[in-house]
């Protein structure tokens, strides 16, 4: 059986990853350590500085997550920085933001980097499409989900297991599983 | 006569820098290198990491300048990601997001790093406070000046100069060369 250590504060993704790979006979354990998360535009450079940190401060096979996402009429915001931007102005302040917008596509997106030690990062990633609704609904998930439209459904109205078949995060987990 | 390296891409804080600094009889040089911005709440731990990396890679004295607008009534917000924020929704999405709000407190903050090869990093902080205006007023300066009120004008209704006696930026280059 393979041991992954997934680096992150997150217990929420921790569950989700665990979930997910020990059914293919992998191995997930939980790590706290404060990787540096670099400023960039791009998912995909945060996870492999974060991963490489990691491996090498770790001395073990690690993977980080990170994730946003990205409004379309907003040039991609708040991207790189939902959880910040979040933290601030809520999904009341991006709901203010599109206030009057049309377009309302939005996206989440979804990168791992997975890195073992002296050896380069290898990413994974995943989205979804979506809407940005005109109020929030539902009660489930955490974040923007209650303002993020799959299908009539905001994620915050579906069940965990339904949102596992179509979100971000499980779509690079699985690229992931499948490439271990 | 002492000569400090300012590592940074934007040509306009490099001129105020020098402006400033060759007053003192400090030479100040530019150097083009993209070192990592950390993600991080406060602009001290952003330019720490930032002049350690620049000061071991480039194995000299250097000094790096973070800044950001602090907005009380969105806890912060756009603060340390005030760049990336300004190019999806500029003064215009600030503006909506403060539609209706009646604190409209802000500061404009900004940390230079100053670090030698293997000694540990000095920063230097200076702020100004003022308000998030109605509209957007003046022509000068850039970024969020034309709608940070200071004293009944906005940084962008101010000469350089004008700017110069009470802008966050200036008050860190001062606090540096005294110490220089």
């Amino acid at each position: 059986m393979k041991t992954v250590y997934f680096v992150t504060g997150n217990a929420g993704k921790f569950r989700e990853a665990k979930a997910m790979l020990e059914k293919l006979d992998i191995e997930v354990q939980q790590i706290h350590y404060e990787y540096p998360e670099i400023q960039s535009d791009d998912l995909d450079s945060i996870a492999k500085y974060g991963a490489r940190d990691a491996a090498m401060y770790l001395k073990r096979p690690v993977m980080v997550e990170d994730a946003g996402m990205f409004i379309s009429a907003l040039k991609g915001f708040p991207g790189p920085y939902s959880s910040f931007t979040f933290k601030c102005i809520g999904n009341e302040g991006i709901l203010k933001l599109m206030r009057g917008v049309e377009d309302r596509n939005a996206q989440f997106r979804s990168v791992i980097g997975f890195c073992e030690p002296d050896q380069e990062v290898i990413t994974f990633s995943g989205s979804v499409e979506g809407e940005i609704s005109n109020e929030p609904r539902g009660k489930m998930g955490f974040g923007y989900d209650p303002i993020f439209l799959y299908q009539n459904k905001t994620f915050a109205q579906m069940s965990i297991e339904e949102k596992n078949e179509v979100s971000h995060r499980c779509m690079a987990l699985r690229k992931f599983a499948e490439w271990l």
